[in-house]
């Protein structure tokens, strides 16, 4: 089916939607049919830049839409689940923002439920499409940069501080998805440790911390409050190290030819080496353009989703276990609780899929 | 006997301690008048650029050295505590080089033994008299940054690896010390993640975090293996924000206006303040001339230890509780032990000081 | 009839026109009516995005269109004197993209025929509505920065070359607009130095001076060939000095407690000043929409263009005194040639407005 | 006679003698025996530090001295001449503080004496032997860059005003004698604009452009007039371009595979490549200690001076054209006097040399 053009329709038309809008407006081989919105207000904005898209307040007008082959879900975490089930029951393919879901067991039932439509399920980690992360990848996986020893991410600014959920679910999901991807191996234990400054039990600022079976650590700052935007990532390899900072107009990935070459505490000797400084050139493409002509591949049969359900899912876990972490006062604890068994593949056997 | 001139004896002459004598060179009030180390090239060194200077391979040539009213101490952590005590039995003063001691036992000690020989003791915190620090602790004093949330520090860098401690007690007395005096308050709790890479259990990188009465927490990344220098260190406060970075050449303290005005979940509304940023001057003096400076004046009577023993204690104390946290996989563990009562007090108190 | 709508009609719907579109659709109290392009495949890009707006390939079809009050002309330099007497002969207010013209002459006849017309001529000097710009300005007007030293601004980025003109008339009015904005006054003198590298005769690199009558030089280094974008302009005063970086982020202007404090030939002494530096809050309202707000206004007769004609004229004087230099070597030039008078003056007096 | 250790006489303990001293005292090879100074506290300073070092006031004493075999001038540049002129005459090698001479006619002859004694003459372009000028000439020499376009540098701070020259022979012959060394031609023209804000006719900004016979120009910007130190020089090439920024702790040298592609007027199309950013690692030798062990090496015969006699009269007779200009408001003047012989050639071929 990839010579027809998919019909999108979009639930949410609030902060992040409308970027989904405009996206798949240039974006070959789809068009938004309709918009759905609990505002009116927003819908009238969404009209009057694209006077031909349908809008309603209803968003099941818009799953019994014949003309919307898929369905991005832009609205908050605690309905992704109810949304993503009811697109599926209705056959579309689905988009969900990042995170996935705001739990391990919605996400499960999420990504179960994809398998059984047969539909296409894929996850905004938008960051998964940033030329950027796919050249840190590139160094990663041609050995570059040898074995990682530790990945620490800078990723604060101030606010926007939300009402339902704290900075570990709103900025953490771009950080561990980064991670994951470029590792390519799930965490052993997670740690975080924070606090919640200017509305109670939202935590504003975290530190979180990720252990992995290849010894790697990985760390990131999360943070609502801080003076200046940072979004500054450094990989340390046994061989070279980058630093990925995504604030600067050019030279975003810089490789530095540095590491420890020699220590010996026999004759109390260390040497170092600190050679070249290379920063590749990084393609301007926009990420979020990238992700929708992604989608539109995966619907068409062309590719598999780079961050589909089952990357969404240990990125749930991985928060879902920093919550633990942090209602107990920082612990760590397994990423995969002793014991559980990954629920879909149980499900998925026993219905024969 | 503020008019005299205190003779100096500096032992170790490996890293740090020719900085220490070249300061001291410059400090009005004080003179070197021997230097110890084992190694005889290192004292040639010192020679050739002090021809004035007695050197000698035995350190206590320097303790029976009737010109020697003070000495530093500038060895290795595990001699600090020997040579202190030696060096207040012999009734001088003494200047220790950070960390004061390995372990709270041994910086205890050395306390009760200044305390008992009625002696100046310091310790080389040499931050804690760099005048950006100084600067930020006047915001702080003044109610400029209101109150503080967090600290948030990086120091890391290529090298240089330890053979004998790791990178927690090689670059956190620089952290602690900033912080405990800017904050003004000792830590409940400390919480420490590293990983050994380079050397077997010599943690080259660590995060650690500790937790304060106030609810202000303050997190350090430390390490020796990093692609570039960063001393940067972020202070938020309820009303301001400011960051203090070691490296730059210019404009090393900002204040930024800029904080949460305004959170209303009741009205989902949310306002920010993003004013002028000011980055104060900041006088250009070498810290560790001031610091010098400053172990004359307490020497003379005209000023008591800013560094001092109790301060220097402090320190080491967050550095074991660090190592605690570390050798238990990162758990949260209390700053004082429980049950554990100061012994230098008690000690204090059975002498009759 | 300042509570009727404006009704507006694009001339040029190339590289600059979709912005003043985009600009005019979000500001109150103007609608874009009509745009007129040569290529049909730009208008079809308008309409896609505007399917209210006519579009035809004849620009007459727009003068004549009596929903049409005022002209935005974002059309090739040398088209600009023509397209501007249209439109006054038509009773249009009229918006002419920076340069006003290719040389004085054309410039005066524009000024001209909008003073006939007894229409607003208002001119693209974008930057003289930056907030930044603006903020400078103040610190100027109100004597922070003292009397004026000498300004001296890097304008220099990779590209885009032009075929027709060189950059000089590409990047120069801008510096030139925001320099004799901040100085009010007009430079007595201008020297101009460059090279054509790529392109025969087209300067790609040039160098600009101008001398003042207050005693202040002005200097900007403009070019298409550099290794990374500067737009960075130093302001340094008898007081204090200023610096106005476009590039960044954040912390756009900076105003540096600095300068002389004392010299003195016979004690041979020397003292400067070197104190605070600080960074006032610039609002972060687009340019281009306070722009477009303030022709509005003019149009309505609320205020006078802050960038009309005679602004317009100044700044094509200094371009055509420094292609002058330019083509005699770099020689300095008087701004006004000897005996010339200002034309549009003489004609205004000899039609009795 | 390159076992023997040369004996070194500095004149002038001032601003920069002292580093002489300093740099000399770790120079393989060579020694400072004696110290002339016309100021008694600088000479005490001297002995403090190296107290077997003799000191003078008349630095005849020194130029009789049978143990000093090279003089190291480091005085006002008006005392230049006479002084070189009697350490030739006394026999010794002479190495003279940048710029060689305050006109060319005095640099001339300070050649000639040079030659006539059969001695090293070599002149203080510390920046020469700077590891990061080095690199740029390699990518120069190796076609890296391509053919040159331009180079624009930037060299401005806050002071130190000189009370007997202008900013244009203070910092002047920086950038002159790196750009010349880069380059490897002589310019044809000069061009100076100009101003004396604080002294009168002491110049504390300018603007200094040279035209050279292979199309390339130069351009810097000089200044004790600004609000923060820059040491920014960029050349732009036809293959690639290159920035050395001195005052950056890391990076000091960036090449950026950046370049026009191709332009076509009949087309309208212009191309342009963006790749990668590559800093090659710069050794940390200090230029000063390469400067003095090169001035060691040419008396032993074993190079030859890379600033020597003909290379400092190129900066000032640079300079000098450049006075030329700012006389006479920035007018082109060439930088060979028409009709003017290089005197020196013409002494030496009389003399038979």
């Amino acid at each position: 089916m990839s010579d027809r053009t998919i019909g999108v329709g979009v639930i949410g038309a609030g902060y992040w939607g409308p970027n989904i809008i405009r996206a798949l407006a240039e974006t070959p081989g789809a068009q938004v049919v309709a918009v759905a919105d609990l505002d009116p207000k927003r819908l009238a904005t969404v009209s009057k830049r694209f006077p031909a898209v349908r809008t309603t307040q209803d968003h099941r007008t818009l799953m019994s839409d014949h003309a919307v082959d898929a369905v991005c879900i832009a609205t908050p975490i605690s309905t992704h689940r109810r949304l993503a089930e009811e697109a599926f029951a209705a056959g579309k393919h689905v988009f969900v923002e990042k995170p996935l879901a705001g739990n391990v067991a919605d996400a499960d039932a999420i990504v179960r439920a994809s398998e059984i439509a047969a539909r296409t399920l894929m996850v905004g980690h938008t960051f998964v499409y940033n030329p950027a992360v796919e050249t840190v990848r590139g160094l990663l996986r041609h050995g570059v940069l040898g074995e990682v020893f530790y990945v620490d991410s800078q990723r604060v600014n101030l606010g926007i501080h939300q009402f339902d959920f704290n900075v570990l679910w709103d900025l953490g999901p771009h950080d561990v998805s980064i991670i994951l991807y470029w590792l390519g191996e799930e965490p052993i234990w997670v740690q975080c440790v924070g606090q919640a400054y200017v509305q109670p039990n939202i935590e504003d600022v975290v530190f979180l911390t990720m252990g992995f079976p290849s010894g790697a650590i990985a760390h990131a700052h999360l943070s609502w409050l801080a003076p200046s935007k940072l979004r500054r990532t450094v990989v340390v390899g046994s061989r070279k190290m980058a630093v990925y900072d995504d604030t600067l107009p050019a030279e975003r990935v810089k490789v530095y030819d540095r590491g420890v070459e020699a220590i010996s505490i026999e004759e109390l000797r260390r040497s170092y080496r600190a050679g070249d400084v290379h920063s590749p050139r990084i393609p301007e493409t926009e990420p979020l353009q990238l992700e929708m002509r992604h989608f539109v591949d995966c619907i068409n049969g062309d590719a598999l989703p780079l961050s589909g359900g089952e990357a969404g899912t240990r990125v749930v876990r991985v928060l879902e276990a920093g919550m633990r972490s942090l209602r107990t006062g920082g612990a760590r604890v397994p990423y995969r609780i002793e014991g559980a068994r990954r629920p879909e593949l149980v499900t998925l056997a026993s219905i024969g899929a």
